[in-house]
C-alpha cells in the first residue's frame, strides 16, 4: 500500500498512429478531462476538461453577444403533445428521447421528454412573445445540457447527455433568417480555426443529412488524423416550418399576419473532441493557447536544498497572473521528469523551467509543447525581465503553428477527384476529404455510402457544367465526401 | 389591429404594499425576467432575467475560484440504486424526484432520477478519484439545472426546475470540512450583502431544518417586506455520512484507510427572488448596480427634428462601454414618458437624459432609480467631460444606498423578545425576525410552528445562562424565528 501512495499514477498512453481510438480514450481519461460515470452513456467533465469548456464558452459567448444575441434559459422537460407538432422533427428525434413518466410517487398523465434540442419549447414561447414586426428579430442563445438516448460512449464525441449551446432566432423575412444562419456558420468557422486551431470546411449539408425540420442545414467539418471527418457545428435555416407548426406569427408593417422565419444553430463539447484528436501527439494533448486552462506551468527545480527557484517561480507567476496570463506553479515534491511528462500529457502550451543556475542568471527556460526534443526552437532561455513579452509572443506562435500543422494535414488529405473508380477507392480507404462534382441525388449518396461507408460532409456551389463523379448524372454542386464520426 | 401594433404594451403593476405577492408576480413577468411555460412548474428565464443570473454567476464564480475551487460537470441522471444508499438523503428527496423510465422506445431495467441535487453522483465519483491524502482536498463546484417535483409555481422562489450552483468538497479531517462549510457560508453572505445588496443573518439550522444527510446545515436568511424570511443559500457539513454511504476512503499519511469528510453548499436563482422583493418599489424593480444587466440607459430626446442628442448618446455610450460600463441607448421612436416608465420598471439604476439643450450645454442629466421625484438628489446635471467619474460614483452610491435601506428595514423588523406571549404574538403577526434565547427542542419548535406558522430560521451561540423564551426549558442557543417562504 505504501508504494501506491508514494508513487504518482502511471499515465502512459498508447501511440497515436497505431490506434487513434485507444490513444484518444487514454488521453481523455489520463489527462483527467473526463471520467466514465455509473450512468450508462454519460461522462463526468472533470475540472481540467471543464476548463477547456469554459474557454470555449468565453470565446463563443462573446462572439454571440457581439452579433447581437442574448442568453436565456428554457425548461428541460417538453410535454409529448408539443413535441408531436412538427412531423419531421419528431420523427428525427423520437427514437433518441428519454421520457419522464413519474413525478415523486405520482404517474403523469402526459409523458415529458428530456430535451434532445429546444426548437419545440422555444418555438412555443416565441409564439407567445411575438406580436408585431417590431418584436423581430429575436436573437437568443441558450447554454444547456441536452440528452439523446445512446448506447455507445465516447468522451465528447458520443454521449447520452452532453453540454452545448443552441441559438434560436426569429425573423420577419426569409432573407434575414438566411443571413443569420450564415452569420453564425461564420462565427463557428472563426472559432474553430482561430481559437481551437482546427481548420474546417464550411458548406451545405445534403438533403439527407439535414436537421429534421430544417429547410437548409449548414455545417463546419474538420478532418481527423485517421481520415474521418467530424462535424463540428451546424447552423439551420428552418424557414417557416417551425413557425407554422408552433404558430409563430406577427403583424407586419403592412398589417398582414405572417409566419416568422426561424433559425437554430449549435456547437457542443464535440468540438473539444475534434481539437483533442487534431492536435494531440504521442505524449498526450497539445492544447492551443487560447483554449488552454493553463497557458504556462512553472516547474522549479530544487537542488541540494537550494529552493530559491520555487520562490522566484511563485513571484513570477503572480506577476504574470496580474498581467492576465493563466499560469500555474508545480512545486510538488516529485521528480522533474515525472512532472514534465504530466504537463506534456495535459498539453500545457509552455513549460517554464527554472533552477538555481537560472535564478543566478536572472533567466528562465521556456519549453514549447508543440515542439519535440531536438527541434531547434524547443527550448529558449529568456531573461526574467522580458518574460511577459516573450511568453505572449511564444503563445501566439504556438497558436499559429498548431493551426498551420493542422491546415497542412487537411490540405494534404483533401483530394480533388474526377474519376469514378478513384473516387470510390479513396472513399473506401478513408483517404480524407474527397472533393468531387456531385449530382446531389439521394440514390447516388446512398450507393456511395453502401459501397464505401463515406457520406457527403457538405457541399458548395459548382462552377460551370460538369457530370457527377460518383454516378455520371449532371452535377449540381461540389461536395466533400468522407467517412465520418 | 393597427393600434395594437403602434402602442407599446401596458406594463402597469399593482402597488407593492397592498399585495406583495401580486406585485412580485407582475414585476417578474412585466419586466420580462421570466415567462410561464407550458411545462407545469417550470418558467423560462428571459434575457433580462438571465442577465441577472449572469451577474450572479460572474461574482460567485470568481469568489469560488479565489477560494481554490474548480468547476466540473456531472450527469443529470442518477440510477435509483445509487440514490438509495444514503437513507436520510433518499427519504428527504424521494418524494420530489422525477423519474425517467423509458429511453427511446425501450423500457429501462432501472429507473433514473433527474438530479434533485448531486451529492450522490459526485460521491460515487469521489470514491473513484480519491486514493491517498495527497488527493485531498477536492474542491469542486457545478453550475447546473436541478429538478424537484413541485405543484406550485412562483418565479425564482418555487419552481420544479431551477438553476443553481452546488459545491462539493472532500477533506481529510472533520476540522477542514467544517472550515470549508463556514468559508462558503461567508462567501454567500458577502455576495448577498455586497453584490445583491440584501442583508442577511447567517447561522446554524435547527436539526429539523437540516439538509437530509448533513451533520450540520448553515444558512443565510433574508427578510422580505411582508415580514417573511427567505433562506437564500445553505452550506452543509456532511461529516462522514456520504463518505460512508458511497465509500469515499483514502490512505492517510499514517497508512490507515479512513473515510473522507465532505461538504456541499448551494445558492440558486432564489437569491434573485430575494433581491427583487427586497429592493423593488411601486414603479417596479430596483436592481443593485453590481447585479444590473444595464447600469445606465440613455434616453435621448428629439425636438423639432433636432436629433443631435441621439448621436451624442451613442458616442458617449460607446466610450462608456470601452471603460467597462454596461450601458444602452434607447433611441426607439416612443414618448419619453413611456420610456422612463419602462426603464423604471426594469430597475436600471441610472437613466441618462439628454436633449438639444443638454447637447448645447455639453452636459447630461443623471436620474437615480433609487430616488423618487422630488428627492433632492433625484436628478443631477453633470458635464459630459466628467461623466465617467460621476457615473461610477453614482452607481457606487446607489449600491450602498439600496443596501442601507434594506439593512434599516431588517434592523427595524428584528425583535429581541424575552416574553413568551409577545414571542407567540410576534411570530403569528409576521412581525419580522424574532430573536430569542431558545432551547433547541424539536417539540418546542413544532409547537411554535403549529401555533404561529413560524419556524427557526437559524441559530447562533448563546451568551450566559437563560431559559427558552418559547417554552421555559433551559436555552442552548439564540435563534431567529419567522414565517418563511
Amino acid at each position: 500500500m505504501s508504494e501506491l501512495v508514494a508513487q504518482p499514477v502511471v499515465r502512459e498512453i498508447p501511440p497515436k498512429d497505431a490506434d487513434l481510438s485507444a490513444w484518444y480514450t487514454a488521453v481523455c481519461l489520463k489527462a483527467e478531462l473526463v471520467s466514465y460515470s455509473p450512468v450508462r452513456g454519460c461522462v463526468v467533465l472533470r475540472p481540467y476538461g471543464y476548463g477547456l469548456w469554459e474557454n470555449l464558452q468565453k470565446h463563443l459567448d462573446l462572439a454571440f453577444k457581439e452579433t447581437g444575441h442574448e442568453n436565456a434559459y428554457f425548461p428541460l422537460l417538453i410535454p409529448e403533445s408539443l413535441l408531436l407538432k412538427e412531423a419531421d422533427h419528431v420523427e428525427g428525434f423520437a427514437p433518441e428521447v428519454a421520457w419522464v413518466t413519474h413525478g415523486g410517487n405520482e404517474k403523469l398523465t402526459e409523458r415529458l421528454a428530456i430535451r434532445p434540442t429546444s426548437e419545440v419549447i422555444i418555438g412555443v414561447m416565441y409564439a407567445q412573445w411575438i406580436e408585431s414586426y417590431r418584436d423581430l428579430p429575436i436573437l437568443i442563445n441558450q447554454w444547456a445540457n441536452v440528452l439523446r438516448w445512446e448506447k455507445a460512449t465516447r468522451p465528447f464525441l458520443r454521449t447520452m447527455e452532453f453540454l452545448w449551446q443552441e441559438g434560436h432566432t426569429a425573423h420577419a423575412t426569409a432573407q434575414e433568417a438566411r443571413e443569420e444562419t450564415l452569420r453564425m456558420l461564420d462565427v463557428y468557422k472563426d472559432f474553430a480555426e482561430n481559437v481551437a486551431a482546427v481548420p474546417v470546411y464550411a458548406g451545405v449539408k445534403s438533403a439527407n443529412e439535414r436537421f429534421p425540420g430544417a429547410v437548409e442545414t449548414f455545417s463546419i467539418e474538420a478532418l481527423m488524423p485517421d481520415g474521418k471527418a467530424l462535424q463540428s457545428a451546424t447552423s439551420h435555416d428552418l424557414g417557416q416550418n417551425f413557425a407554422k407548426a408552433y404558430d409563430i406569427t406577427f403583424v407586419d408593417a403592412d398589417q398582414a399576419i405572417k409566419h416568422a422565419y426561424t433559425t437554430s444553430w449549435g456547437m457542443s463539447w464535440r468540438m473539444l473532441g475534434a481539437m483533442i484528436m487534431v492536435h494531440g501527439d504521442d505524449r498526450g494533448l497539445r492544447v492551443p493557447p487560447k483554449m488552454a486552462p493553463i497557458e504556462a506551468v512553472f516547474t522549479p527545480i530544487v537542488k541540494a536544498g537550494d529552493d530559491r527557484a520555487v520562490a522566484v517561480a511563485h513571484d513570477t507567476a503572480k506577476a504574470l497572473r496580474k498581467a492576465g496570463f493563466r499560469v500555474k506553479v508545480d512545486d510538488r515534491d516529485q521528480q522533474p521528469g515525472w512532472k514534465y511528462a504530466e504537463w506534456d500529457l495535459r498539453g500545457v502550451p509552455v513549460r517554464v523551467e527554472i533552477g538555481p543556475r537560472d535564478v543566478e542568471a536572472g533567466s528562465v527556460v521556456l519549453v514549447r509543447r508543440d515542439r519535440k526534443k531536438g527541434d531547434p526552437d524547443h527550448k529558449t532561455s529568456v531573461p526574467l525581465a522580458g518574460l511577459e513579452r516573450h511568453l505572449r509572443d511564444l503563445l501566439e506562435s504556438i497558436q499559429v503553428s498548431l493551426f498551420e500543422q493542422a491546415r497542412a494535414f487537411l490540405e494534404s488529405h483533401t483530394f480533388v477527384v474526377t474519376e469514378r473508380a478513384e473516387f470510390y477507392e479513396k472513399c473506401k480507404s478513408r483517404a480524407g476529404m474527397i472533393d468531387i462534382a456531385w449530382g446531389g441525388r439521394a440514390e447516388c449518396e446512398a450507393h456511395v455510402k453502401a459501397e464505401t461507408g463515406a457520406t457527403t460532409r457538405n457541399t458548395r456551389p459548382l462552377d460551370g457544367t460538369q457530370t457527377c463523379v460518383a454516378c455520371g448524372e449532371p452535377a449540381t454542386v461540389r461536395a466533400y465526401f468522407a467517412q465520418s464520426y
